[in-house]
């Protein structure tokens, strides 16, 4: 289990890197040293060299790395160079935040398609093209989706985990409050706000007490 | 770092318990047996026992656990009996999201005060008391809150961040796309939405190619 979660955290800090290497490019920098990266992603400079080394990205140590060559090599890792479509299932609060959300898009990430049970959301003004929830499967099959955001309430999130999966969805960023149980193959990442927040408060009662 | 993930999965999973309880509460069962609240919240039962075991939570196994006896510990445990008071910066798309959201009031948590920088904001019809960024840190010493929600921009988030902690926030959920610093008797979750979304993508990908 361990080991899992410090490869999802590798991912997560290259991730991190690349934000403050988009950061640093756009205030004019053409070079950075493995400190300067490290302070601002909350990591140390040994940090910084083992993740960039174990992902094979190699750098000229001595005068700090090339920003663009690391922009370059992460783009490459994520695949940043075409639009990963993803589609949204569950147009409440968070779900229509999420379609609004402009920091997806600068990521290459765009919320292709949303679907909700609800007829008044077909018409709400959104950026995205809405469906009714019985489109689901055909609309991901024809489109040939593979990665899909549950945002719909804990009681609906096991059907439309599985109905999504039978459809061909591989991964699946999970907001809803309900764990959801998906076959070895495909990709579930929990997120949930309500729960992290909670575990949030017990820590800080803990450490305060 | 290993053992800490471990404890803060730990409490999650405890969590998770709590809302699979209250479903079945609400459904009119009195006792369930550790499989059926494992096969719920995606764990074995042996997990079950072990989290309970851990947290000095006792029951009767040859019947199954009592569901009330049981909630009445998990909210012991989590402080259920008091509601826990939050603040949110930052009135964006996600962040009004999170104040509209009913999920924490049923788990006791409310959000009693929201900051924005935007004089708009301040006119908007949302069920808590929005003011402006520059009263942060009165509002936060004379109410005495201890736990922080920040959904601020990434470029504003470590200033609003250092901010709190000096004006006395203990706990910090960051929802903003930046990696917070902050002394160890904070303790900060960092949730990315954004990040959680390019990662899932990635391992997916991978897990397909």
């Amino acid at each position: 289990m361990c080991f899992f979660v410090v490869v999802k955290r590798n991912i997560n800090r290259l991730l991190q890197y690349r934000l403050v290497l988009i950061r640093l490019q756009e205030l004019g920098f053409d070079t950075v040293f493995s400190y300067s990266l490290g302070r601002e992603a909350g990591v140390t400079a040994e940090q910084v060299r083992r993740d960039f080394s174990d992902f094979g990205i190699k750098g000229n140590k001595k005068g700090g790395y090339n920003i663009d060559e690391l922009l370059s090599s992460l783009n490459k890792i994520f695949r940043k160079d075409e639009m990963q479509k993803v589609i949204l299932v569950g147009l409440g609060n968070i779900g229509t935040a999420l379609v609004q959300y402009k920091g997806f898009q600068r990521n290459m990430i765009h919320i292709e398609a949303a679907f909700d049970i609800d007829p008044v959301k077909y018409k709400k003004k959104l950026n995205v093209h809405v469906y009714p929830m019985d489109r689901l499967d055909a609309v991901v099959r024809k489109c040939g989706f593979k990665i899909a955001i549950i945002a719909v309430p804990g009681v609906a999130a096991q059907e439309v985990c599985d109905r999504l999966v039978d459809a061909g969805i591989t991964g699946i960023l999970n907001i809803s409050p309900k764990i959801l149980k998906a076959p070895k193959k495909v990709v579930v990442h929990n997120l949930q706000i309500g729960t992290a927040l909670e575990s949030l408060i017990y820590q800080a009662n803990l450490s305060s007490s």
